[in-house]
């Protein structure tokens, strides 16, 4: 028998069978109005899930991608944009920025530290920069952002914010509309469980007014070529049209259970991460508090090499965590839980890496680790 | 019982239910070794359906995407291309350089009309272009221009050529490296038989050469950064898995098939077509002749709306072909024959147009269509 396999990286993430279902139907053509109805129905429930009543763009790229329509639309050559940075997506979108010609300016943490509003509204005074990158979830260090509390700096700074929401949509709340969110930017496959190939970014009126003006040249990547084709329910270019069709099967299944209800879900699921691996011994990187409901990065025990586990736990039990980036890479291991997950998959996680410690003779308590988080899971879904 | 559908527009293109149903498996970690050997032999794949041992680049992205990849990495501001145009691609291909600042210049011909070395040549000399964008297959139109020959003018003139071969690639014969194509853009949506969501350039070391001194700046459609990450069997950017795992799936079919069968079938597909066309006494738009393998153009008889024929094959009967662009939809319909199609789709398909245009009392020969394109069908694949 093949070996089963367990998916736990911060994404792509697992995808419900019915989403798979939907996206291996007979391909639609982009340009006919059934299409067109799936494309609208789509726009108006990723709406629903970004708590807004600004315009959804869909582009059939990753996050990266539609990070860079963000940079393209925004940002001339030279004008000053302020990108706060604590990890490994932070320090992406600052290069994007530069490549493009912007004048950038780092609000710069080290990995791991929570960015805080009064260092984004400092800076802003500073530099002058009317625009802001802020990450709302940091899945290379597991810290989800007070997106809230930045962008009110921001905005009382007179900045545009654009939020990398990608692997936080879905999962923790974002309040688009009521938090004043300029830009922001999300992918298919993370908490949104569908297979990646499409990207999504809200543009407010704002935003909107300063595009108009960005000399940045732009052709697949044009918000206005994007939203006059959407306004008819299709895409100026063919877009994953199967993606499409998963994606808007996922957002019906994330609705249904209700929003609220998967934030819930995920908190409970970080709880339940974070004191199961308490429980074994392990220290936590990412932050032990509520937020923290993307990604549970954990440090391997002394004289464990984190690389080694990752590798074991893939090469003997079929379960793909995520490695650290750069020189966290020996020390710090990655279990995500966004999307089609349950505490289940959390205790799958942790007996598996209990197994392997215990196996390399590491200093960690056995036995308890399942037991906690399912028992934590219980209390927080209780709350 | 819902309408049964078929999908006869030149892409996307109806795909084989293996194909689908491999796209619908458990995602995969772009990151994990069994991606690595998936996305390795897809791109061995690529190379062996393109006649090449160049590189090939595959972005998450449309078409257009992967020509723009080709206009920023070849392109600094200020410099001459030539776009040859026949058509709605051959124009897009001339705004998009022209959106980036190239100094386009045009060899314009009518719609309809097939490219001409000769004018090739004359205008390299003229304008001193060190680019070509040629079309391989104009779907717009019908017309399959002869690549071969107009690479050929193109490299006697010195310049690289950029072919757009996205409804060609696995349809007619495209040989990269024997014509000595610089740069080839295609789509997964075509003849390859798969979602829509990835496209693929094939870059020549004459290519990468010219590349490493362009300015244009660049960050997700970049080529080097994308060889960089493909030679270890991944993407800089999450891409989109599960169209990967489809289209590997689909080559896998194609190449089982065998390129020369594949060209045969679909050669004998378009002849099938037009027979069938003429039988019933329309006139076609594209040309008559053995290349017009991909799209089969076709004139309404006087009298006929083409639109109203368009919307009346949908709704009547699930059959979505595709309409002529600007001013020619009112006269024009198209069939599209590339990749997962066999003759009976196309007996279908003229069934259907048959039985509407006499129901509206239009001037046609009833009762030939079908049989003729049968007959033609096995004369052609018999040769």
């Amino acid at each position: 028998m093949a070996v089963k396999r367990y998916l736990m990286a911060p994404g792509p993430t697992p995808v419900p069978p019915e989403v798979l279902a939907a996206g291996a139907e007979p391909v639609l053509h982009h340009r006919g109005p059934d299409f067109r109805e799936l494309m609208l129905r789509c726009l108006a429930r990723l709406q629903e899930v970004c708590r807004t009543q600004n315009d959804v763009l869909l582009f059939t790229a990753s996050g990266s991608g539609a990070f860079e329509s963000a940079v393209v639309n925004l940002l001339s050559p030279g004008e000053p944009v302020l990108a706060v940075t604590a990890g490994e997506f932070g320090d992406r979108w600052a290069a994007l920025a530069a490549t493009y010609g912007a004048d950038v300016h780092e609000l710069r943490y080290a990995w791991g530290e929570t960015p805080r509003p009064e260092d984004v509204r400092a800076r802003l005074e500073e530099t002058g920069a009317e625009v802001v990158f802020l990450v709302h979830s940091e899945t290379s260090t597991g810290v989800v952002a007070d997106v809230q509390a930045l962008a009110q700096a921001a905005r009382e700074a007179g900045a545009l914010t654009v939020v990398d929401a990608v692997s936080s949509v879905g999962a923790v709340p974002l309040e688009t509309d009521t938090w004043g969110l300029d830009v922001v930017v999300a992918g298919s496959q993370k908490a949104l469980m569908t297979p990646p190939g499409l990207s999504l970014v809200v543009v407010s009126s704002r935003a909107w007014e300063r595009a108009a003006r960005t000399t940045t040249p732009r052709f697949y990547f044009d918000w206005a070529r994007m939203r006059a084709s959407l306004e008819t329910g299709t895409t100026p270019f063919t877009p994953a049209v199967s993606v499409v069709v998963a994606l808007d099967t996922a957002l019906g299944l994330l609705l249904e259970e209700g929003l609220e209800a998967a934030f819930a879900r995920h908190a409970a699921l970080g709880r339940a991460c974070r004191e199961g691996a308490k429980a074994m011994g392990l220290e936590l990187f990412s932050p032990d508090e509520e937020r923290s409901a993307i990604v549970t990065a954990i440090l391997a025990p002394t004289g464990v090499d984190a690389r080694e586990l990752v590798l074991a736990l893939r090469g003997r039990f079929g379960i793909t965590v995520a490695g650290g980036h750069g020189e966290l890479a020996p020390r710090m291991f990655r279990i995500g839980h966004i999307g089609y997950y349950d505490v289940f998959d959390i205790t799958t996680a942790l007996a598996a890496v209990e197994f392997l410690l215990v196996e390399t003779g590491a200093d960690v308590e056995r036995g308890t680790a399942v037991a906690r988080a399912l028992e934590a899971y219980r209390e927080a879904v209780r709350v």
